[in-house]
């Protein structure tokens, strides 16, 4: 058992706060991490306010960790110490079902996210990253490259698999006509990762102050999406639309922007339902409305790679931990370009 | 120009009735078909009722066309006259654009419909199937198989292809787990050709009546959709689901139980629409839901060979065209096993 100080939620209406706890024993195939830095999800916010009414108190959050290894199990052979390490939404999984079997750890009925999920080592819940150190079972480690900011590198282990996962699965490359909606950590990733898979790459906002800065992150059209002229001229031109806005919006104006058989896919839950699509747009080109959850762990190693040849990281502001209430808030509102990471050298115990 | 007998809507609040009309001259690329039976979609009951506010008067409905050719043009090479022949939704589209070049006419920004749609060569709108002729194109005229009923033929060139084409996209087989939404005019299609395309079948309905029928058409198991335990029990098990019900529905209740990477498509516009449907169930497993629209040209003609192989008709119910009113009121009330056939010989000059 090792002692760690973390931050966490002591209840849905305290501000994040110290908290101590341990880390279990480093098993054989477990590997002990000590977290550099930790990237600000919108997910830990919600989970630190029960906005999903399932959590339980206290919630330490942070599922974007980058770091170096302190200590190995003893059949560890693929990490040793010192090396850089990183872990994302997952820390564990059943590694036995069809979705295990075909590298999709993601949706396994059985995994355990890296905070607020039933911790099978300890019978209590996970403790995420926004704390000194972790121990996680190798198979769920990833090797971060060593040419990259590790800061920046942090958002890539949710915001950049997120959205790499979905332009993967729908075959995303030369040729490609991808839309990004909404340029927050998730849209700013799309737009770089399909950017870099050799799309055209258009970028749908609300906020004309977002143009200029869509078009530097590698967007080749900005859209108005409140702007119906600007929408029509895109009518039934896209391959594939990626919807990273978890705010209830109209589905419909992206969906006849489709190809026939194009896909529009949404990463975010809507805290109140989207108003409800119109069909008639789906059966008419024979277009879909899909979902995708984060990624596998293969999956994951593939887009670092991926990361580390095009030169790609997130945009970053590093906060220090005793700053995450108020970084918390500025995320609410938007204040943000386009990802707080917490310096954890800033978590003193 | 040829002087047809048919029944038209006079406007959206007056019954059929007797209506004559002139269709085009036979052109060299035409065939002329005497209509011997024509099948009753709803699609015709909402037009004729100007349910989809598109409605252009009078209104002769009717595309589950089924004859035999009186004449056919100059350069036509692949029927003659005394074949039988088949005319579905379609009578033209552009035949150069990308849609058409695959094949998939129903996608065509140009497509005319059988009835109801502007036609390019009268100027007018088109008319359809409850008339005693029809000239058509050659490109949208199909084979009917000589071993099949050809009354109960008729719905296939609607029911038929609305179900097949979606069953044949998502690559439905031997080892498919498919459920099928609804038992009316296309779920029994759906029943039937999923049946005989070698999957594992579950017909979902609402009416516990219908157990013994769904068996019978060739559903391997029957739920009841009202039933949460019933439905319980397929959680996550199946591949595709066609969903051919129009009305207002929980969709979830179906996407739940989809597998990973699973589908669900809807076959129908809903007058009001869906609840909005909940985006966790597409996310947490990578689901999604489509539409889909009949099929193309070559695709029906190859569901006619399938249906022919596999000794597969509608289940139908013959009427006079006399009694087409009284039959729109019975599908209005579910009372009618499975499609409604216009004898055409019940139309009298």
């Amino acid at each position: 058992m090792s002692k760690v100080v973390s931050y966490a939620a002591p209840s849905a209406k305290e501000p994040l706060g110290p908290y101590k706890f341990e880390r279990r024993e480093v098993g054989p195939k477990d590997i002990q991490i000590e977290i550099l830095f930790c990237g600000v999800c919108h997910s830990d916010l919600h989970t630190a306010r029960n906005e999903w009414q399932n959590s339980v108190y206290p919630v330490v959050p942070g599922h974007e960790i980058v770091g170096r290894v302190i200590s190995v199990g003893s059949e560890i052979t693929t990490f040793k110490a010192g090396d850089l390490a990183g872990v994302g939404c997952l820390v564990d999984s059943c590694l036995t079902c069809p979705d295990c079997g075909e590298g999709l750890e993601q949706y396994c009925d059985h995994g355990v996210y890296t905070y607020n999920s039933p911790d099978k080592h300890t019978g209590k819940m996970t403790y995420g990253g926004y704390s000194n150190q972790i121990v996680v079972d190798e198979h769920f480690v990833l090797h971060i490259p060593e040419n990259l900011d590790l800061a920046a590198v942090a958002p890539l282990l949710c915001a950049g698999i997120t959205t790499y996962s979905p332009l993967r699965h729908w075959k995303i490359g030369k040729g490609s006509k991808v839309g990004i909606v909404g340029l927050g950590g998730l849209g700013h990733m799309g737009v770089k990762l399909a950017h870099a898979m050799g799309a055209y790459v258009v970028l749908f906002t609300t906020s004309p102050d977002k143009v200029a800065d869509a078009t530097r992150l590698g967007a080749d059209e900005v859209v108005i999406s409140k702007n119906p002229d600007e929408m029509h001229k895109h009518l039934k031109s896209f391959d594939f639309i990626l919807n990273t806005v978890a705010a209830a919006h109209n589905l419909d104006v992206f969906t006849e922007l489709l190809k026939r058989d194009g896909t529009m896919c949404l990463n975010g839950v809507p805290e109140h339902a989207h108003p409800s699509p119109n069909i008639g747009n789906l059966i008419f080109k024979r277009r879909q409305i899909a979902g995708s959850l984060i990624g596998g762990i293969k999956e994951t190693q593939e887009m670092l790679d991926f990361c580390a040849e095009h030169n790609i990281t997130s945009d970053i502001e590093i906060i220090a931990i005793k700053d995450i209430n108020e970084a918390y808030e500025r995320m609410l509102n938007g204040d943000v370009k386009y990802r707080f990471v917490i310096d954890m050298a800033t978590l003193q115990e």
